[in-house]
């Protein structure tokens, strides 16, 4: 096996040595998409089982919209037009000719889902219309990295329609609590929740909601995303509802998103120089069994006791590596590598003495003994300690980064000597914003919600400001 | 709600009108390709969910690849080309520019899987690969039609590399049977398994394996294939393994699918002038709950017990009709339309009798009171008898349609005066099976596999013929 590069030297390097060791994912011959391995889809689909049954739980129903939308359609929303034009891969022959119309290979569904909306929709009866939609979307990138930014994506893009601005905005936050829970829940990764800046908000949205995690390397990732979108796209699709009066309106509406993107946050979030570290509840494994076999005489009692706590502990995802054609060491790296929160060792004398040798990866060179009468037991406490100490960890990284600046000085200054979070009372404006980005490459990352003083602005003079995070971002 | 079209007055129009009032689907802007609505996407989970399972039981691993593919590689397998060709869509233009070598949206994965298998795979200990892949698909059709024909479709693919031929062949005919067993078991349709003729395999393929079902208007229709691809791709993308004795060998391949079409036969092969008849196993609701309240005063009696019924029935996929705005007739029609196999009536008498009311849809006009102390057990034993009820009706169905004739002339006689499965003893021969197409429309849908005797066949003198299935077909 390839050794790693070190995080400490190399992050970017780091990032790319562990997808590719631990077999997440693997470059394509198409530039700048992605194939994405079994292990890294087993990953995707935890993360999808989770997503999907709490869409549910909230009354929203999974359908799904034609991949190829026609140019026109694009166009009908004017910032939405101009937000994805740069980045549109688009269909000009078909069936052996040249199309009328070009079709545009979906950047995200609202035009071709807000066409049928428009079909569907008619009373208020049918408000309100709550559609998720699992697919791939592709966006023509320039500068790619595998899982962070590639021309083609896997994604949910939810899609709803309401009566009033107010269930919009209800909405909107509902979803983002969906993703906050999943993020900090599941992927054991602390989250700043909040709203963002009319530079970084979607195109085409009145309000742009986002989670914001801070990688190990401190800068920013944002985790997901979730958008009120006003009347936009209702008037631009021409949807409409008889009231309760019988009068006409155009709904108000949102959608949200969470993409593979969120697997290359786990890596960054949580892995060291031997490789990922998986959250148990979403480990594609969790438990591996490796049978120490120093005397092939010893074969059969080992491999019948790994047979038995296979069993035992089979309500959960668990693997025995029982591979003769490599050593117990060489197991033990390929599973750190592959981030496996627990590692269980049977050898001989384990037996002899009715125990085995636990390992977790979140702890470095921890072991201990545990008798196999309480294993059962032990596993559960365990696989629920890993999921909450990386989470904790998570978020203590988190807050020791956040620094906050009282002048705008201070904030420049902090965002070129420091990697981290900066927090400042900042007075929304489009002018100094770009200005600090230019200076600083950071970027405003929400506004968090949290937070809901307002100060003296740090940026515009007798102008009260609202708690911001600022930071280097992917 | 519109009336549907009669079944018998004409079979497209029926199929048609019971897809848009059920809300299966829905004809989307671009041309050829359709929206799937939440109803018709949640049989497609549920054919996911059974079958994912499946495959993974199996061995098989999910994976991504990436929806578009360089032309140059749909091009080197010659046979590959020449089929999908005329269908292929192409994106020429990205990210504001004219690619360098234009990217075809994908038919099918073949190609670009098998570029990644050579770099995954160099020795016997990386076989068998075993991959699936959940993804959506291009094929231009000129003449569509909702589910069945589309120019995009939702499907899966496996793609298998193995050391042997009789690997690979084993592995085909394993995937056969699992398609058979969910389309017998789960979507309760009947079939003939067989093996395609050298005009109807898969272009590329050295053997296509396919199951072969027929619809209510006694048309065949393919509802998954499984095909051998011998060496063919493993020696376009240069695929090599050292096999146990270090000599370089090319694998043996399978590749399989089956895809949202499904879901129109499901459509086809049960329903009746009301609308869809789905199976128990597939059914995105199984029972509907109708709550009869005459007089406003009897709402909370009838209400409460309903819920406890809902709540007593909740191990199954349950659903309670209580809007107001329509009358329980209005109900009992609609959830006809969608095919829902138990309806439940409860009313203020029958709560005094400590009834209910079930219907259930596969027996028409069916009614019967069940006591609410039997109602749990009633309930587990009618979606076994509806399920096992509907696959029997398919199977005599198919039997009762299908017709042996002797000759070649009866052969044809028969398939232009009746519609069915006609069978004969047929020595494979391009010409005349062209021949047979031209005069009849009909063509050979497999070589049954569980007849295996020969005997003189009706179309080439003193040659032996296979058993033969000739039929119209989807």
């Amino acid at each position: 096996m390839k050794n790693l590069t070190p995080m400490t030297e190399d992050f970017n390097q780091w990032y790319t040595d562990v997808i590719q060791e631990a077999e997440l994912a693997d470059y394509s011959p198409v530039k700048g998409s992605m194939v994405i391995r079994p292990y890294g889809y087993a990953i995707w689909e935890n993360i999808q089982k989770y997503l999907d049954n709490r869409f549910k739980e909230t009354g929203h129903k999974n359908a799904y919209f034609p991949l190829l939308i026609p140019k026109s359609f694009i166009q009908k929303e004017a910032e939405h037009v101009e937000g994805f034009s740069p980045e549109l891969a688009t269909v000009t022959h078909a069936g052996g000719k040249e199309l009328e119309e070009p079709l545009i290979v979906r950047p995200t569904s609202e035009t071709i889902i807000n066409y049928m909306f428009s079909k569907w929709i008619s009373s208020h009866r049918d408000l309100p219309l709550l559609i998720n939609q699992w697919a791939n979307v592709v966006r023509w990138e320039m500068r790619t990295r595998l899982f962070l930014r590639t021309s083609e994506f896997l994604w949910q893009e939810g899609h709803t329609a309401h009566e009033t601005s107010e269930e919009a905005n209800e909405e909107a936050l509902k979803m983002l609590d969906i993703y906050e829970e999943f993020v900090q829940d599941i992927a054991a990764v602390a989250v700043r929740k909040g709203v963002k800046s009319e530079i970084e908000k979607f195109a085409g949205a009145t309000k742009t909601y986002s989670i914001e995690a801070m990688m190990l390397d401190k800068k920013a990732l944002q985790a997901g995303t979730s958008h009120e979108l006003g009347q936009n796209f209702s008037k631009a699709f021409e949807i409409q509802f008889s009231d309760k009066n019988n009068k006409l309106q155009h709904p108000y509406q949102t959608s949200w998103g969470v993409s593979t993107r969120l697997i290359g946050m786990i890596i960054m979030a949580h892995g060291d120089d031997k490789g990922l570290k998986l959250p148990p509840n979403l480990a594609p494994i969790q438990i591996v069994v490796v049978p120490i076999i120093p005397n092939q005489d010893d074969s059969v009692l080992v491999m019948n006791k790994v047979e038995e706590i296979d069993k035992l502990l089979s309500k959960h995802r668990i693997e025995v590596d029982d591979r003769e054609e490599v050593t117990p060491g060489f197991k033990f790296n390929e599973w750190e590598l592959k981030g496996v929160p627990i590692r269980i060792e049977i050898g001989p004398r384990d037996i002899e003495n009715n125990k085995v040798i636990i390992s977790r990866r979140d702890v470095d060179g921890s072991k201990i003994e545990v008798s196999i009468e309480n294993l059962s037991q032990k596993v559960d406490e365990l696989l629920y300690e890993i999921q909450n100490n990386m989470f904790l960890k998570s978020k203590k990284h988190m807050d020791e980064n956040t620094f906050h600046v009282d002048s705008k000085k201070e904030l420049i200054k902090t965002l070129n000597n420091k990697e981290g979070f900066v927090t400042c009372y900042w007075h929304e404006n489009e002018k100094d914003e770009i200005e600090i980005k230019e200076l600083t490459s950071a970027t405003i990352r929400c506004y968090p919600i949290d937070v809901n003083d307002t100060k003296k602005s740090i940026n515009q003079k007798n102008k009260d400001g609202c708690y911001t995070i600022f930071s280097k971002a992917y």
